[in-house]
């Protein structure tokens, strides 16, 4: 059915109400500003894989799927300019799309879609011949899916669970089983495969492990086979998300089946997603950014301030809490200390900021004279709102209070086209992933993707 | 390390006791009589998986998995005599190891380790060219470590989730991690990576989907990646199982870590796994078996009985009670109606009497008059034993009640040498996938599996 809006379906269980939107959706239906917006976060997120180049765990994930998979095929490895079979391009993609932290993020699921999305649909896209419209239709499908699978799951689930890992297996089968023109009962066959094989704990964070990379990969992959077998006939529990013995019996205490068919064809889900601008964790942006505030305006330095409570959401002590004294730059986008130490010191909490100043003195310093309180305000806000509040006391005995209702890269404080092209190629040099000429003709095949007749290579291959 | 108990670093916490516990497990260590039970459990194993041949959810997966994996490769694919990758085939293995329901299953964790430990740890040994003994170390090392991981997560985990799929992840990690020949430290990552991908949800029982073909096949293609990461470098969570955000914490209620270190290196969980004997989900075999005993003991055809109450534990009906008119042969399986209707009937709950009969009036009929109710001895008794109590009601008025203390098939009442090897021959036959002679000359290697110097194919390779 082709409705004008296709997400009406009364007569079926929320799930299914779900996947039948994912199966049906058109590109006609979605407006053109929704669009552009995905275009714009495809382009981001190849230039967060790209950033991913070197990264151990990324290689080191890579180097586990070539050996096992095909030398040659049709979908890209874009970290390696190679090409081998959906499978594998997916999860090594997914692999190298989040170790940066600066891929996407929708703040109300605290589910990064760009992640598990993009790597199966080109990687489906290129293998089957599809059209740009056909990879941007079928991406809008696995970041609606996904981010209502996650809002459904609820913050109980992510408590404990990597909501990018779980609802991503789903994300991932919506939009492959997009590419694979699956019909309404199969995506519920689709979606009912990847729930069952939906994982990712947090427990990794406190050891600073590898793991967010797993996941990602994890999410992409087994969501590619669930879309793949619901094409050749392999069914899957009907109700994974809210039967009996579901996903949200067990791995949640607060779902809501209601969010799953919240404004389905109308309410854009996609075009909520945020932009990641510094490179860490979300949950430390809010208060990056409302430090930042508060230093422009009252022209303070770094060694002004005495302390910094951050006023936060539970979710930000859950995720950030365990990390105490970090030992890995990676570990360290999940410090709240050394984001804010970075902003305040270098204005900024990039990539090279990371990689170069971590553990300055000065940083680790800046970290020891930050803490995190929780805030009835911005919990209760949260997750639809990111509030950033921080108090700062000043060495001369000041007491300042800053706050920003919506960090950089939110919809409503979003980045720009150009914004956007100078984060992308910044990313892209990062670790030599493409140069900048690579990238301009990248960008513009993104800005005309809902024109290309059929998804090729984003990037030459390696000679 | 190899000291004479293998299992005792009191310094180390549970999780990682059980991973220095596999790493270091030697052949030398374990009873000769462990030995024996290992090799019969890899053959009872082959014949499982043989039976898989042609179902369909099975092949659906094989297809899957060949199209996006090498065409050739050192890994056999027992349905199918091809070769491929390790991951392709122990992801192919492992989906049709379990569809007949005719393979292993440890009753205290209710967890069938067969089908997640023998298909990657071949496909690994075959691979690396490892030894007879090394597979058997190996596949000792998982089972040891997917039945801990199995009791740890307790009764309340089973009631969601498919313990088969989830502890399956760790105890494939395990049995490839000690082939890889990881370190301690290594394999507790290798743990850590599996544990973080660990999921099988019970859900697809309500509508007889395919899914737990998948979660084998994911079990062991997720287990595998973890040991090869982990060989690689790549870290887990050290804490995966009772970290605070680890398995226990999302997965269970009711967790137990002296579990997980229960008398490593003296007790070998894996001489206490039961083979089946009926066709069917273990939960039936003891209620079977009990009624069978009834009849045998007073003479009574099927006809001569009015109503059979059939007294379980609560897990009996967690699984089986959703399956209240089975409309598939796989679901009928999980009917204790239907299965006592082809006991009854039959003498024997066998694939052929399922394929033939399951939807017979006359099994129908029966099937109708079998009930359930929780009995407090029986649940208290599970799952450390898995008790069979009837109560028969004749045509004639008489009540007559039924019980074993043992199935046949749990390990004091076990099959023979010439039983399970009869059994493997007629699993083989059952789809074709192997004949008489070709399994005669599979069962002298497996009987003398520990003097193979280097595991080659277990069948010819198709012509």
């Amino acid at each position: 059915m082709s409705a004008s809006h296709p997400g009406q379906h009364p007569g079926q269980h929320p799930g299914q109400q779900l996947a039948t939107f994912a199966a049906t959706l058109r590109l006609s239906d979605v407006p053109a500003p929704v669009v552009r917006r995905t275009e714009d976060l495809m382009l981001d997120w190849a230039g967060s894989t790209l950033a991913g180049k070197g990264s151990r765990p990324v290689e080191s994930i890579a180097k586990f799927w070539q050996s096992q998979s095909p030398a040659t095929g049709p979908s890209e490895v874009l970290i390696h300019r190679s090409g081998t079979s959906p499978l594998a391009a997916a999860a090594i993609n997914a692999a190298a799309s989040h170790v940066a932290e600066q891929d996407d993020v929708h703040n109300g699921s605290v589910f990064h879609p760009a992640a598990v999305v993009f790597p199966p649909a080109l990687a489906v896209a290129q293998a089957l011949g599809r059209s740009g419209a056909d990879l941007l239709a079928a991406s809008i499908a696995g970041y609606e899916v996904g981010i209502r699978v996650g809002e459904f799951l609820g913050r109980s689930h992510y408590r404990i669970f990597h909501t990018t890992g779980t609802a991503g297996s789903l994300a991932a089968a919506a939009a492959v089983g997009h590419l694979l023109r699956l019909t309404p009962e199969q995506m519920g066959h689709a979606l009912g495969s990847a729930g069952t094989q939906a994982a990712g704990l947090w427990e990794f964070l406190r050891t600073a492990a590898d793991s967010k990379q797993l996941h990602t990969a994890h999410a992409a992959h087994t969501g590619l086979a669930a879309a793949y077998l619901a094409a050749d006939g392999f069914t899957g529990a009907q109700r994974i998300l809210d039967g009996a013995q579901g996903m949200a019996a067990g791995m949640s205490s607060d779902s809501d089946p209601a969010r799953l068919t919240d404004g389905l064809g109308t309410r854009w889900a996609t075009a909520e997603t945020s932009f990641k601008y510094h490179a860490s964790c979300r949950h430390t942006h809010p208060a990056a950014d409302a430090l930042l505030a508060v230093m422009t305006a009252h022209g303070l330095k770094p060694d002004d301030i005495a302390r910094v409570e951050t006023l936060v959401h539970q979710g930000a002590i859950d995720v950030l809490g365990p990390v105490v004294d970090p030992q890995t730059v990676h570990q360290s986008k999940f410090s709240m200390g050394t984001v804010l130490a970075l902003a305040a010191i270098h204005g900024y909490a990039g990539l090279g900021e990371f990689d170069a100043h971590y553990r300055d003195p000065a940083t680790v310093a800046f970290c020891n004279r930050v803490s995190m309180t929780l805030d009835a305000e911005v919990d209760t806000a949260y997750p639809a709102r990111w509030i950033g509040k921080v108090v700062v006391s000043t060495t001369d005995g000041r007491r300042l209070e800053g706050r920003v209702d919506e960090p950089k890269g939110d919809p409503g404080n979003t980045l720009s086209r150009s914004e956007l092209e100078g984060k992308a190629i910044r990313l892209a040099a990062y670790r030599g992933g493409a140069d900048e000429a690579e990238m301009r003709a990248l960008i513009a095949t993104m800005w005309a993707m809902a024109d290309v007749p059929v998804v090729g290579r984003l990037l030459p291959a390696a000679v």
